[in-house]
């Protein structure tokens, strides 16, 4: 990760000293830079099902989160459900916001660049002839994902755009998107 | 969607005859099929930002959920947050599961097949020297998503794998995901 930040105080909430350490043990012990994320998900009825994050394992330890989180998901009347939390496609653009936006705050905090506000808004296409099985050329997935990003920084207006593309190219939910990821799946009797 | 049931009661939760009718209201007038979701996400510090989820647009209308809803977004400590929320990684494990799940069932209720009970098991496996730009070889996403699905329902065991299949089959996130899609950013003064 490129520095150019002798002080490694805390920059946008993020501790730099504890950033350029992490750098400096994953180079050391490769190993550690190694991930699993997991979620378990429960269906309730119709298009409610929820997902409750408990643990994951990182730098070669089974982590625990302090307390499990819970994510709902419900679709919208018009998508006959009873509109009770997010529906999947709005999870997904979540995902994505968070990911680029925490992506972006981690990279400029490295280079020292202070980010004062970040506003984002995002947004994606989708054609229900895909998920309707009504024609075979109109995929199932958003068609295109437009973001619009306002960030007020202690950096000309004309950086903007690439700071914003420090979350873009660092992002992993971005590049899980936009190049896609191989997903295994199984079924067995409960 | 190919239909096997006379009745169209709700299956599933799903108000199937509301599905078919659905279904026939595409046929007749493609555009309706047209949605388009958004999101608005503020940046709090460091880890943690939500997104707000108010409106989206449908069946030619502007329509709006009956409550925003609000989904919050952090890092567990080992990746400098305060761990308050599941991180962006988790969320779009979240996404997948419950788009899935959500579509398995609306197809197995078109069919006239009967769930009772849904848990699946989604992880995924990222290498932080990618995030780091440690290697450019190692990608910043998933390397892999690995899915379990228990299924129990009124089908032979031997089913459940097809029963499985409609959901990835037919799901928006599945596809997204799987095959990726093109995202436009910019980026603007706050």
């Amino acid at each position: 990760m490129a520095t150019t930040q002798k002080l490694a105080g805390p920059t946008n909430g993020v501790a730099v000293e504890q950033l350029l350490s992490t750098v400096e043990a994953v180079k050391a012990t490769p190993s550690i830079a190694k991930f699993t994320f997991r979620i378990r998900n429960q269906w309730e009825t119709g298009s409610r099902n929820c997902s409750i994050v408990t643990s994951f394992t990182g730098a070669n330890q089974q982590l625990s989160h302090p307390r499990p989180f819970t994510l709902q998901a419900d679709e919208p009347a018009i998508l006959l459900g009873k509109d009770l939390a997010a529906n999947p496609v709005e999870h997904l653009l979540h995902a994505l916001a968070s990911c680029v936006t925490t992506s972006m705050v981690y990279h400029a905090a490295a280079r020292g660049i202070q980010i004062e506000q970040v506003e984002s808004f995002f947004e994606g296409d989708l054609d229900l002839h895909g998920f309707l099985d009504l024609s075979p050329d109109v995929r199932k997935g958003y068609q295109q994902i437009r973001v619009r990003f306002k960030v007020r920084a202690d950096a000309p207006d004309g950086k903007l755009q690439e700071i914003v593309e420090l979350g873009t190219r660092y992002s992993p939910v971005f590049d899980s998107l936009t190049n896609g990821v191989p997903v295994f799946v199984s079924a067995e009797p409960l």
